[in-house]
């Protein structure tokens, strides 16, 4: 039981205490509070009685604008602030009940607060989990009587059309040659990039292998939760190459002169709906492949999925990247009678997996 | 000319200088330097020479660890710089030349320097750009034939099948009914989590509108560039629900109960690979749907694809969302005995699009 007045059916119970960011009209600085019954608890006003071992040298995570500190603290804080925040307002504890002054500064009630985002969001990840829906969607866009994928019910799988799947490390992994460019000058939310203006939000580009673990067609084919294909955590980058892009070589390696779409397409593409880009976002071309086979981009075109290995010298033949292979990509621009821009090289050593 | 001695083909001209993170033996913290033949000049020993006037009074975000800040001031600041340091490098400017202490302090040899990545990458977006890839690699998956999808030299269309593609508002937008969760904790990078510490990280849960433009099969098949579907650049979520999930709801309400892939697997499934996760990353459910027609997550499903126009009472129908609606999604949690636990409203109203 709560001292505070709960409306019956109320969704906001001693049991829930939900947090949020919120503002008031006499105070517009987005603070953290916990919804209870009506009312939000202003965590910025009563931050000094969070005095348990997890959280009495913490208390100022409490009063930021955003939950992203207090979130990173981990369950035993959070668990220890649950506690804390019962106690506070129960039937019985007077610290808060019979402070008059406290209960008027940190009582607010919801109907006068603006809500605002809980946490400055850094990664998003959408899945697809319901099969109600995921029937639904692949009926109406594929096949009524084969709705559901084969696939959608497993997770990262291998597999043969002979087996059945099996978790399992990659065996079939790749690199991918690309170049990227980091955005500078960010861009409005909701305010699209114009083709004449994008030159000033492109940083500067740097080579990229963007390694792939290939995947089989069974997983690869309408993948439905998120596929790990591209799921390395990192890619190898280096090093920054500032100014006007010139892109004008003279070779038969793989060439960026043979790209489709160019990077500036690319970025105002990527901000056409409003997106927004920030200082230091990084923008991959995908692979980039030459019109030779020797030129191809990845070792999947270069093995042509593995059907044609690749002679290395000494006898040494690949047909994906093995454990403790080593990929170097170098590159540079140039045009007769400039110097040669370069790119340094970018490379990345292949450690066997860990033990799952 | 520079008075630095630059190897003939070296890909580190003058008229380079591009930027990069380094460290070295002697200096462990990571800062800004700008490879010059086969040295690095040190930002952080001569950036109070960038004297001009975009940055004298920011000379500070040349000492910093990463690029973004520097990134972040965009085109005049980062062709200054370039002057800048084109004048310090180049024969005849003595200001470093003829200051044997500075020049001993500010150079440093490439061999000698470990390199860093060079940017807090914000959002990362991979296009797929090469032509020659693209065919590649659908002449492997799919028909040698007619290997390059019709779509792939379209940017966001909207077309019909008897009509050529237009670039043009969307015309098919959706809400998706959702839950999401906040993590909260991270694990390390190149360390899954495991299904036994995956609660540590579950911050709390949400509901979410994962507003959608719907576009047509044309766009959505094998989408080649990043298709614009989901990139209204903000997702309504309201408020965080924090504690032990308890669903077991009892209505024939679009439902958490039918999914498929619990929050749990997900966590999982997203750092099976290693994938490194941070406080206040986002990982949305897909739409949930229930197993009747009144209770599907989308208009895309409660319309069958714009074939059955939902009823709204009043004469008033939709098929898709139209400019000035609202859409309210609430949801709650309860179970007998226990009090209910409230998730509030998320509500969202549609403003008409810019003028492109």
């Amino acid at each position: 039981m709560s001292f505070i007045s709960i409306p019956e059916n109320s969704g906001f119970p001693l049991e829930n205490l939900p947090y949020g960011i919120f503002s008031t009209a006499d105070k517009c600085q987005p603070r953290i509070g916990v919804a209870i019954g009506e009312h939000i608890l202003d965590l910025n006003a009563v931050a000094h009685l969070f005095n348990g071992p997890e959280l009495k040298n913490s208390q100022h995570v409490l009063k930021e604008s955003t939950l992203n500190s207090f979130m990173g603290l981990g369950p035993k804080a959070w668990t220890e602030a649950r506690k804390t925040l019962q106690d506070l307002l129960s039937t019985g504890n007077k610290t808060l009940e019979d402070d008059i002054d406290l209960r008027k500064n940190a009582l607010v009630l919801q109907a006068e607060a603006t809500m605002h985002l809980p946490a400055k969001i850094g990664d998003y990840t959408d899945f697809y989990s319901s099969i109600i829906h995921a029937s639904n969607v692949e009926e109406m866009f594929r096949d009524k009587d084969n709705a559901l994928m084969p696939n959608w019910k497993y997770l990262p799988t291998r597999r043969n059309d002979a087996e059945p799947p099996i978790f399992d490390k990659c065996k079939l992994l790749d690199f991918e040659l690309e170049t990227a460019f980091f955005v500078g000058k960010s861009n409005p939310l909701g305010t699209p990039v114009s083709v004449e203006e994008v030159d000033q939000h492109i940083f500067g580009m740097v080579l990229m292998n963007d390694w792939s673990g290939r995947v089989p067609k069974f997983e690869k084919d309408w993948s439905l939760l998120p596929n790990r294909q591209y799921h390395f955590g990192i890619m190898s980058i280096r090093p920054i190459q500032f100014g006007k892009s010139i892109f004008l070589p003279n070779r038969p390696a793989p060439n960026f002169n043979y790209m489709y779409w160019t990077m500036k397409q690319q970025l105002v593409h990527h901000t056409i709906t409003g997106c927004n880009l920030q200082p230091g976002d990084l923008l991959g071309s995908g692979t980039i492949s030459g019109p030779t086979t020797d030129a191809f981009g990845s070792m999947l075109e270069l093995s042509w999925r593995g059907t044609r290995p690749v002679e290395l010298g000494d006898g040494i033949t690949r047909k994906f990247i093995l454990d403790e292979d080593e990929v170097i990509i170098r590159g540079h621009c140039e045009r007769d009678g400039l110097h040669r821009i370069g790119f340094g090289k970018c490379t990345g050593k292949v450690l066997p997996a860990i033990t799952l």
